[in-house]
């Protein structure tokens, strides 16, 4: 039945992405069916970097709002490490020749990203101070090829990435920029002009399509004005129709201040969101490893930073819930990765190396959280055949509630371990299952069970 | 006679300004006379600033061309001074926040323009490298105030120029900017798309209009293009017709490459144009006090410099001509006016002090040179009932050939001094003029005859 | 009969500290004996902060060395780095300025380095560079208080460290400095002037130890010349009679190329020292959680950082030998301790929680090594009627040859665990022990043996 | 009788300088004859270059003094300056690398000097803020080949001034050091220590004697501490005993609190010392361009330069009463010298052309300020048989007391100028010449005057 499902599956996404010709609306756009890559790859790596990596500060906030913080809120930390660290007239701008990037080197970062066990990789290719990490025409001497690395970031990282052919590449994208006048212009006007958009967004947008061939757009930076003020759909009808990239494109759901959680390709609906229960359609879990904050803080102290088990912990009820898993990490300005992240990034791909078959190409069970045991939650693949359970904690035994053995000939095996568990059938409902002393299970334990329903 | 003819002139110039609309074309554009004051002034002083002040470098060179140079000339003396100075990847961009201008006190600079005899004053608010020294919503972090001085350098010394009542404010713009990338575009385009005009150069004219109220618009940068792909005409137009400054704008004759010494305000043909015979049409020659270059050259010495002889010779050969006098400074990037500068003007004051009645409100007379003293030039007065002539050298006596007596009781008066010359009329024709042997005459001399024609 | 001994030690401590008078020569002071407090700590952290950590560069070499890599070495890779970032004609102390520790928080790292366990910390107050980290009188603007900081790096962390009554302060200082001219004139003269001794070195190391009485000078840099060039008696001699720490101050080996491994207070012998094997005489591991560097190098990876369980079992194979333990960390320019640092060093100190009663105050065994198991480890305490093993691997049951049971009563009990452990006497020696299932022991498993010998 | 003189003369100073020995003392030493080259050279160029000319900054204050105003005066306009541009834990020393010298060419430099006329130039080696413009073994990292321009800019400048035969190369020395810390322990004992003495002043004065050769010292920077405490007695015997230079150096007065004005070579006695009367002893006026300033200062302007004129009587007015002239200039941080410096110097070099046989090798004549006429002062040859009058205004006529035609044979002629100038003795003392019409006099006119008395 999974089969036939899939065949016909595919022959609607056929006709869908190879003849439909997609109209800018939502209605429209909503029906086309999210390319399977992604839902396959179920883990990426989030890249926040740009010239709010050179301040690289944010006390218990986010490094990359600095600028923000430090203009508009009222007597931030931000105002006070400007006035104890830089002349009085110094400006934001001002930072960007100390973005020198000078040990960025894509093809280590690919290869740590590819041993992180992640599928696909998404940079920003311009956050809300607007710099863009290419060399945007629509940026003059705001971009990196221009002012700071003199080095086209966004392409270096494309190449890396597209060689190492298990990795798929993205780019974030703010439609918004605080500061751009023309935009400040827009907003004043109510939103009636598009100067801004005209100028600046929509050529940058189609601008990197056509450049880098991404495989997913991280739209940001929508919530101030509606979808038909950015022009989103007219952008998205495009790229699902003719761009080169229309086969294998995946968006997201932030395109105007009406499409959030609701229109657009899969569901972000908040930053680290994560439902907890089981979601109809495609979402996603972009969480941070600095837990406030996206780019890098200097001033950040190990206690900043969330722990291994923490974080497979969210991998793990994310993709039960049918969520893909967006891991982001902020390099700093001279280029490298600190190496709190890397090993963040090792430690998951460890992981996955023992239990990767739970996670990729997995769906959802029909449970996701075991009934009663909390700490346990379920993958499970051929159509339900094979059931996975995440344990994040253990003993001697373990009891899940949710699980049911078809026939007395059901298996129950630790991922990476060697023979079959011993498990008993319970009484009212479930399965008891014995827990070998010594396993190589670390952080959370993964038993795959066959034969249960 | 000339009263009469005056009368005419203002009720011509009062129809044309207050009730004619100009039309789109150079036949229309170039019926509008010129506003009076700008004659009547003689002299500007002309400011090249901006981003190139900060390299302030030029080896017999323009400092203010040191980008263009240094990316588009092979080896030249640019990329030698930056691999010897600069980190390898430092681009252009990366100069902007050492723009400090610190010192810059625009009250002390118009005192100085005051003080110089000077008439007007014309500001670079934009030079080919497309940096705005104004908060231009089209230059977002490429301008004065988001990146450098955090000042609005134009704002601040329009205020300090209206206040000197004798001064009138104008502003240099560049219409092309080497390196903007929608201006390559464009041009690539075989200047058919005009996605440069419509975004960057002409919302900046007409903010600079607007928000400055300037009294003359020194066009340049025109010369790759037709005005039409400039839209100068429809620019013009609206200057002439309903801008603030309709009454009493003049502009230059850089509009496009169409319109060089052809079309527009007054004409200035080339740099340093000084034709040295009668034009029939206003026009000015802009020139430099250090020869080589417009913007500041830290590496400039003594002998790069004019002397204040050649100086008040092209001045006066200038104005004898029909020109007005556009002199040069460049001042530095902490915004000092550099001591060389400032005493050429100052020297250019004092000598105005005593001989600007000969200067100021002076029409050219019939002669310009006189017909066998090449040292001698000539202007006019009250219709050529008064004429002044301007000596480069002089000993005991002057012999003139263009001046006729025409009575026994004409005079000839040194200017700044005390009693009537000794003169006699010469048989063929002219006149012998005896000079004291004890007078404050400096630099040039200058006679005011009285009853000759 | 320990306490006996611990009374006569005791008598003699004070005889030798109190009345003695040492002589300033090696066998007078190296009958000193070694104040208690240090073989007590056991762990001490070391920091390595200077300009260094300004380029903060080494690939496959110590970030601290790099002045002297860069000037020395033949085409090393930190010419290189020079050449790519750096404009032609910069020098070493041209980075000072740069080294500007804004986010420095002596109180924070004092806290931190509490919670790794640490009894004593030990701070560069001067590297090979020569730069002082406190306001020398004799190393003027070539100090953090003239140049880069403004701050008395060394002073602030003194006041820190004393306010945490668990930790001891020290202080490293380098004897020699690569580039002091005075230092190279004083080795051209084949260390027959003493120049550079009598107006830096000896100066400074007088002066912070007035200053800062720290309990511990951590000396180096000595091996190009004897200690009589060093003038290195006299001054430990001043040490141990007169000083203001003269009953609590340790020194260590690095006073002269006469004395490494032989004469002072501890043996340091070598970096990474660690002989494996029992060492009469008090002896230190200095060791660095960067494999290659005691600086902080940005360019550092995941993999250049040693593992947990490295670090622990480094710990305690140098203590079962009667070594102690220093543990370096290299703070970045803007004074934040890098994250991965942290975490070791919070790691570190979880163990100890659990397992410090077999470290602090503990003593060798009689074997430090188990006889046939490799991964067992020992020390002692009461004079050896209680030994700890540390287990560097463990299953099901471990085997000990070494410890014998003296009694039937004799217990074995894991550090941390609830109710002792079933062991049972195995027939040639030794003992087998049963190791439960669930505990909580991690890294190194520690087991306390009473009733052994 | 003036060759008598002079053989004796000679024979003298071959003794004294050859032969004797001076002591220690300034009885001794102020024995000894001036070389002779000083006085026949009238005319030096002082140079004042530093850490100074970074901030490069006085308001109506010397911008060498710039560090001890900032740190010592209260609320002066330094610490506003540095309050609006730098980043508030800035200190001196931060200046250093910004001290770059790109454009310094000692060959142009001395090119320059040559042309102005002068016969020595004079630069300072350090000044009071202790950095060595050469690489001095006792200023290890504030010296101008550790930080700043890697270079040995004292070097470089002796080499190009040796090349050009007219010039003699001289030395400015500080003997104190605002700030540097042993100085200021020694001060604080009352100066009954010499840390400061032994290990910095007096070792960089040998030095840059025996590196350099200076012809001059010109210490300075003396008078917190007698000539005892500065050991400069020592020292300049050496110096006039057997230093390499001991034939033809020459020093001033500045050795001691006991000394200026009274003991060493010619005297000070302040800056711009200018008695007005004939001095027996040789003395030189040591004065500025800039009225304010020494080192260069960015905020100059105009105003603050001294006129051509008054240099010129300046200069007239100290060789007149026996002394010196000691003109300096202000290199700016780049190496490059201001136009306006190079415009004065070049002035006085083109009325040197005319003028200088009544400057070079002149001594006073009887007379120095004419009796009735102070705008005319007075210089000998050939024992008083020739007279140079010069006279700073002039009309038809000029009317001189001091001079007595010795017979009608008696001559005047206008230096530069063409035949003898008619004159008439006066009725009651002294004589009436006649000045022609157009000359080539300039700023100050010269007369010789022959067989007057």
């Amino acid at each position: 039945m999974r089969t036939k499902f899939s065949f016909l599956f595919i022959c609607l996404s056929l006709f869908l992405t190879c003849f439909a010709n997609y109209q800018p609306n939502w209605e429209s756009l909503d029906k086309r069916p999210l390319p399977e890559w992604y839902d396959d790859a179920k883990i990426g790596i989030f890249i926040h970097w740009g010239v709010f990596s050179v301040p690289s500060y944010g006390y218990r906030n986010a490094g990359e709002w600095f600028w923000y913080r430090w203009k508009i809120t009222a007597s931030p930390a931000e105002a006070i490490f400007m006035d104890a660290n830089y002349r009085p007239d110094f400006q934001y701008a001002d930072f960007a020749p100390q973005f020198t990037a000078e040990f960025y080197n894509s093809n280590a970062w690919a290869d740590l990203f590819k041993a992180s066990g992640a599928g696909y990789v998404v940079l920003t290719s311009k956050h809300h101070e607007g710099y863009t990490n290419w060399p945007s025409v629509n940026s003059w001497n705001w971009n990196s090829m221009d002012v700071g690395p003199k080095r086209d970031l966004v392409g270096e990282l494309e190449k890396s990435v597209r060689k190492r052919t298990s990795l798929h590449f993205g780019l974030y994208h703010s439609l918004y920029e605080w500061f751009n006048p023309l935009y400040q212009k827009d907003r004043a006007n109510g939103f009636t002009t598009q100067d801004f958009i005209r100028t600046k967004t929509m050529p940058e947008l189609y601008d990197i399509v056509k450049r880098y061939k991404p495989e997913l757009i991280w739209s940001d930076g929508q919530w101030e004005a509606d979808s038909s003020y950015w022009n989103s759909t007219y952008f998205i009808a495009w790229l699902y129709n003719s761009s080169p990239v229309k086969d294998t494109i995946v968006t997201n759901d932030r395109w105007g201040k009406d499409t959030l959680c609701k229109h657009g390709g899969y569901l972000t609906c908040s930053d680290h969101y994560n439902p907890g229960v089981l979601q109809e359609r495609k979402w996603e879990n972009a969480m941070t490893i600095d837990k406030d904050s996206w780019g890098y803080r200097r001033n950040a102290v190990l206690s900043d930073y969330i722990t291994i088990e923490y974080l497979l912990q969210q991998l793990v009820t994310t993709i039960s819930c049918n969520g893909n898993f967006l891991l982001n990490i902020g390099p700093a300005k001279d280029g490298t990765i600190p190496v709190v992240y890397e090993e963040r990034l090792r430690q998951m791909g460890q992981w996955l190396q023992m239990n990767g078959e739970a996670v990729y190409g997995s769906k959802p069970w029909k449970y996701q959280n075991d009934t009663t045991n909390q700490h346990a939650w379920y993958t499970a693949k051929q159509g339900g055949d094979v059931v996975y359970a995440f344990l994040f904690q253990w003993s001697q035994s373990v009891t899940l509630r949710s699980p049911l053995a078809s026939s007395s000939s059901a298996t129950v095996d630790l991922l990476g371990g060697k023979p079959s568990l011993v498990w008993m059938p319970l009484k009212e409902k479930g399965v008891k299952i014995e827990i070998p002393a010594w396993s190589n299970a670390k952080w959370v334990m993964v038993l795959r069970l066959t034969g249960f329903k």
